[in-house]
């Protein structure tokens, strides 16, 4: 199965998802639909939403309640952009100007928390249990990655080891939630409802590895992408932590001093591109992403063969190309 | 009864808040309890927990899974300050430098989340839905009111009722929500949750009231408090809407191209101290405080006579003197 055509399966679901996410943002202050349409009308591929919904199919769901539980990932996740977008001062997001240059920082704290506490709002309102354990559990971690990956802007000491912890609890425990969500609310059994958690953590984690990645990619920097972004904000991503382990020492203190200082000159940057290069910490990055990405792919062994379940592999095959 | 024997009275189960508060500080990132500690043991006065205790108590609770409900109740509010002073570019807090000032935006907001989050995590695993049902509310009916007051922000147009919607939403929510959530955990009967409710909602109003009388107030300004604030924020409040109804032509005219201009000079301040003081913009808003802490007292007619209920009465008076 390719990817065009899992989303082409999706079509009609997809856009159950929108209606949801349109609806709710209502709000006596008109600023928030405002600034919330902007976000979310601007291209996101959807990819939690669908990863819920295929997750509920490959559990044999035949409801339509996975619409709304879609739209509430997606709210969580929206939010967490807005207060990204204020913490690193971006300019862009997803090809267009970042709500925090359109609005201000003001407005994208404060409707990044009407987010939140709507998505938690309606999620409430569904009286379940279950979900509501999986949603707030997985909010708490993500704020608390946040706030670890704060805490080692500049670190070049951070492990391989830890920084996969930062990226589980700031990207994978979301996703990882969408996924279980989707078994919940399908009332499937103890075992499945593991294996497609963990089948999303170990997606979510490949999900951020291929990120950091690209950003080091001397491809798209060919292509004229925007790369080189987590060196600008000190973020000391896999590419890195690798080839600080592998170069030299004359190499490896002057990156160390590179990161250390922040604004770093176009020499400087040209100097990390290249050492990255060197040392192949891309492509030690894309392959520790196989790893993950052939872990996920085993956790659906557990599931009925389905179209759902081909989707899933799909998506996971497609998350290595990543254009999502 | 006097305040200071409320206080007194509930030291103890104020410790216990204290606990729970410090307990679910601990987190994998320590970034978390650092700020936190410095927010949280910066002496606020716990109103909202006070109310809360006093409410369960004021219903016959004779339990302990307030102290929890009041130490998320404080997390909530806390999360606000932290985000509220980043929007506000505060630089003092409770009589210290603010979290923004010290550790930066990017630790305000991300452990603002963080706090929201672990607040309806704890909430989530007292598997009381009512309890999620108003907190919920709450929290977005919080954060609407802040975008209100945002999109308000040098609106010299806005009326009185509308004023007092962006406070009932913006501060008075969660405080008449503290005051449901006793009557909540301690079983009580609908009409006297809705009249707790009524409490909470006048008493919320009247707090922000004085507030915002406060920070107009000429004797305050003689103490050599900090005075002025709402006015260089560009908040229209009570005192001024008042006044720029009374003011001739080209007194509001000044007033309007003074709050129009944002960064007032020195003359400019005075000038809005003279009308206000002129006009009586204090006095009047100290006496709408006047109505709503009468209406909320009526709210505890239907309560039996408690100590309790006492203390409930005793904090309503005390709002209108408010040093809490």
């Amino acid at each position: 199965m390719e990817i065009g055509e899992v989303w082409k399966s999706l079509e009609k679901d997809l856009a159950d998802v929108e209606a949801c996410i349109i609806t709710h943002l209502a709000s006596k202050a008109p600023l928030i639909p405002e600034v919330g349409f902007h976000l979310l009308k601007g291209g996101g591929k959807r990819i939690r939403p669908l990863l819920l919904l295929l997750s509920a199919r490959a559990c044999g769901y035949r409801g339509n309640r996975h619409y709304l539980l879609a739209g509430i990932i997606e709210y969580i996740h929206t939010a967490s952009l807005l207060h990204d977008d204020v913490v690193d001062e971006a300019n862009m997001r997803r090809g267009q100007k970042s709500a925090n240059r359109v609005w201000g920082n003001q407005a994208s704290i404060l409707v990044g928390d009407f987010l939140y506490s709507k998505a938690l709002y309606l999620a409430v309102r569904e009286h379940n249990q279950q979900i509501m354990d999986v949603l707030s559990e997985a909010t708490t971690t993500m704020s608390e990655g946040e706030v670890m990956q704060l805490a080692h802007i500049g670190n070049v000491g951070i492990t391989e080891e830890e920084y996969i912890e930062v990226i589980t609890y700031k990207t994978a425990a979301l996703i990882s939630a969408a996924c279980r969500l989707g078994t919940i609310i399908a009332g499937a059994p103890q075992e499945i409802r593991n294996a497609m958690t963990a089948f999303g953590m170990n997606i979510g984690i490949a999900f951020q590895l291929i990120d950091d990645a690209l950003d080091y990619s001397a491809e798209e920097r060919k292509l004229g992408k925007q790369v080189g972004k987590d060196l600008l904000e000190g973020k000391i991503t896999l590419p890195l932590i690798h080839t600080l382990m592998k170069s030299g020492k004359e190499e490896s203190q002057r990156l160390v001093r590179i990161f250390k200082n922040r604004r770093p000159k176009p020499e400087d940057v040209e100097f990390v591109f290249e050492c990255i290069a060197n040392d192949k910490g891309v492509e030690y990055t894309m392959e520790k992403t196989q790893g993950y990405i052939k872990k996920a792919k085993a956790s659906l062994d557990c599931f009925e063969p389905s179209p759902a379940k081909n989707a899933l592999l799909a998506v996971s095959d497609f998350i290595y190309k990543r254009e999502l």
